[in-house]
């Protein structure tokens, strides 16, 4: 048993990308989507993200079994609202945000009625909106599922078929233990990407023009995760506070040691610190999470 | 009026390219190469990085008019010490190190009588070794020559020559200033991303095994750059231990900014911080320093 009608409010990286790859690999399920921008919606129609392009949230909702918020996590609260008085009492909520306490209080919250599951694919790309999205952007990235407590166990079984069918792979953790993990593998490295690249744009003696014609130096990496979209990152470390907070303080210690062991010139501190941070490379490439070609395979540009 | 025959010194990642690229495009001049490390230099023979290579810099250098240190910037002094009875006198000597000031003054104390001109192709992979050059690794990406005072503006346009025709493109600035604009562009970024990568692999409440799985979220493109050379990078920090500590300086303030206004909960600063960023993308781009893909043109693996 599959769902058969999934609703998609929000049609940007995300959103559009289930509902290519629902497409794809689930010809069967009918989509209906919205979003709250008439361009989005517009282009979501040309680009045929979903089945149907609905001209309200409560209207998308209306039939779903599955109802997916792809919105920031700021705008979950007033999304799930506007579903509150249409979408049927059986409907699953689930959404894709990176944070999932603040997430899964304000989609129980509006919908007391509905099973709440929320889910977080692990999965994007630097850029947003209705053009940014592709069938594959799952395949091979974990989606992980944290239902809570009491939650029906053939509803977070069904949700995760759903999530394989679209290529991803399927782990389950408590919320607030996924919101330590990712406040470590995705938050903290956004925080520090967009710090050094507002870094490097206020220098005085170096010109901006400088920064950008020596990028390749290591800098344009930073760049690529500093250009993911600005509301969506301001409401992850809004909603998810205490776990970057307490991230940060770690990272800060480590990079307070290594400026020490600069500033005395103890070179076999360096060393030994540089050379043991290769295994993690090696272990993301062997389990499939990063491309194994140098410089992820950027062609000659 | 070109270069006839040039010495490498070091057969690794941009060794090893700059042997390939002039074989592609450079046809008449003849190469010679060293390593210290013999599986490197049996490598190197296999992969015909060079035309011949010798058992010995000084073996090698015996008859260039161009030498080139493609060792760590900590290496250069005894690799130079090396050819010091062998080398010619009208030889220009150069290198490819990330670190200007400190090179040159190792080079041109061992090499009195030469012409020492620094350079500093801004290139280069995670990888490392005899395996790991390719002839187009320079195609589009800036060199920076950093002349001494007084020093011949013939040699100069010569080895601007040369590199051009490597597919490069030239810039001259002096080396005080190289070594701040690499402190901000090459140098912070990989302290930043070997530290991140050592805090999440020290976590106690999140696995190593975590963060391998959820790295795609934006931990893993620091493992790309934390995989870098552990001995050319311990290297770097020691010989631009004043630029990087300024800019580390300056990078740490505005960390704690953000930081305060995640605790204070001031969504505004953090969009306002994170909506410019996206600008030094763009122009990144638009100036052919790096690939205009999603995610870099990672295919899906």
């Amino acid at each position: 048993m599959s769902f058969t009608r999934v609703a998609i409010i929000g049609l940007g990286l995300l959103g559009g990308s289930i509902g290519l790859a629902v497409r794809e690999n689930l010809a069967q399920v009918r989509t209906t989507g919205f979003d709250l921008d008439p361009a989005t919606r517009r282009r979501a129609g040309e680009r045929a993200l979903v089945d149907h392009v609905c001209d309200s949230a409560a209207e998308a909702a209306a039939q779903a079994d599955l109802v997916i918020f792809c919105v920031p996590p700021g705008a979950m609260a007033a999304a799930a609202r506007a579903i509150a008085g249409s979408v049927p009492g059986h409907a699953v909520i689930s959404d894709v945000g990176s944070c999932k306490l603040a997430v899964a209080r304000a989609l129980t919250a509006e919908l007391p009625d509905n099973p709440v599951i929320p889910a977080h694919p692990v999965a994007g790309t630097e850029q947003s909106g209705a053009d940014a999205g592709f069938a594959t952007l799952f395949r091979h990235r974990w989606c992980i599922l944290t239902p809570p407590a009491g939650a029906d166990p053939a509803l977070v079984a069904k949700l995760g078929a759903f999530w394989e069918a679209l290529g991803a792979r399927i782990e389950q953790m408590d919320a607030a233990h996924h919101d330590r993990v990712l406040a470590v593998t995705s938050h903290l490295p956004h925080l520090i990407a967009y710090t050094i690249v507002g870094t490097a744009s206020d220098l005085e003696e170096v010109t901006q023009s400088e920064v950008i014609k020596y990028s390749a130096g290591g800098f344009r990496d930073f760049t690529r995760i500093a250009a993911s979209d600005p509301v969506m990152w301001r409401d992850v470390f809004l909603a998810n506070k205490d776990a970057v907070l307490e991230m940060l303080q770690r990272f800060t210690e480590d990079l307070t040691a290594l400026q020490r062991a600069i500033r005395v010139e103890d070179g076999a501190v360096l060393f030994d610190h540089f050379a043991r941070t290769r295994a993690v490379r090696r272990s993301i490439i062997e389990q499939g999470q990063d491309d194994a070609r140098a410089d992820f395979g950027r062609r000659d540009h």
